[in-house]
């Protein structure tokens, strides 16, 4: 479909990209290219796209920016890998995740969804409209996941506990298809206010954090 | 140390440490028991222990629940398995896992660390005084990582994107060492204030929860 790729810009998410395209035999180029792949900051795409002569497909793999930033482009889509990266890794971090394709036409879909499946990535479509709607259920998934393991470290360490401790935990609950245990499933609200007073006396910072999650938690 | 150990009490836990004792070829009888462990509901252990003739060891498996509560016994102990359990998994459940261990004497303790061994648990001491501040860190990393990925995943379904989309990316946010990434580890704000307002127009219920988790993640 495409026979010579450039992406611009090498950081996380951009490098597991470029690695995984010459994996694929495609060749990775600014000379001649037929698709451009934007993997630069959020912030500067619209600029980017705006410094790039009309003529190639462009796309960019943000899961927050609407297609218009890629402005004055028409031949363009988006493809967000919904996955979390690491620069201590590399293509293989494409595996096994999915991700959300835009277009505003059958072809820009197309294309978008080859890209996609080029990557190894699992696509499924997104209304761009909805990307915000989307980009906020991904981050309350991933970096608010950060969040309560460190609460919980936290938590752990005033405790003397050892945090690591709690990985085997949080995997589990994943594994078991995220089956809800624990006094709120139990409606135990004895040991649900025991815990707000431990935390307002040791780590008031949390106390808030934690009754919003339990209103959110109890049936 | 023990021959013949009586668990009482045959729910998640309870059923999980059973077989675990049968496989290890301790005797699990209500004869001539030298160690007696409770596995039944919190609100229920101590009227439990105060049924029981004095002599045989005591242990309970609760997080939440004091040493005091195993009155009018001397001889007592807890073992916490630090996982969350199902009904569709049998001893393996326990492989892997952390416990927390409480005792008041030495010799308590070294019987709790040998219960926790023999079990297949990885134990750690734990001032029965820390027990509330350790049971809500576990509650925090694991209850709430639950809450968490039913709002992201009623996110998701309003947004059109499948909900199992994002296990992978809560696997790999376990496996990356909870390094943070998105919008709030770059300062991005305008991002977050998206989220927000889409949270506010579409799921107004997550909206507190959302912020409230933004607090303490940002530095």
């Amino acid at each position: 479909m495409f026979d010579s790729i450039h992406v611009i810009g090498l950081g996380r998410v951009g490098s597991a990209i470029a690695a995984r395209l010459v994996e694929r035999g495609l060749v990775v180029s600014s000379e001649a290219a037929d698709l451009i792949i934007l993997c630069v900051p959020d912030a500067a795409i619209a600029e980017v796209a705006r410094s790039i002569d009309p003529g190639p497909w462009i796309a960019h793999v943000s899961g927050a920016t609407p297609l218009g930033s890629l402005d004055p482009h028409e031949r363009r889509f988006s493809v967000h890998p919904l996955q979390t990266f690491t620069r201590a890794r590399g293509a293989e971090q494409l595996d096994g995740a999915w991700a959300a394709v835009s277009g505003e036409t059958p072809e820009a879909l197309g294309h978008g969804l080859w890209l996609a499946r080029t990557l190894g990535l699992e696509p499924f479509e997104l209304d761009d409209s909805m990307r915000t709607l989307y980009h906020a259920g991904a981050a309350v998934a991933s970096n608010y996941l950060v969040t309560l393991y460190r609460a919980a470290s936290s938590l752990f360490e005033e405790a003397g506990a050892p945090p690591e401790a709690l990985v085997p935990l949080m995997r589990r609950t994943i594994e078991n298809g995220f089956e809800l245990t624990g006094p709120i499933s139990r409606g135990d609200w004895t040991t649900v206010d025991a815990h707000l007073a431990a935390l307002q006396s040791r780590r008031p910072e949390l106390e808030e954090m934690y009754r919003a999650l339990a209103a959110v938690t109890a049936p």
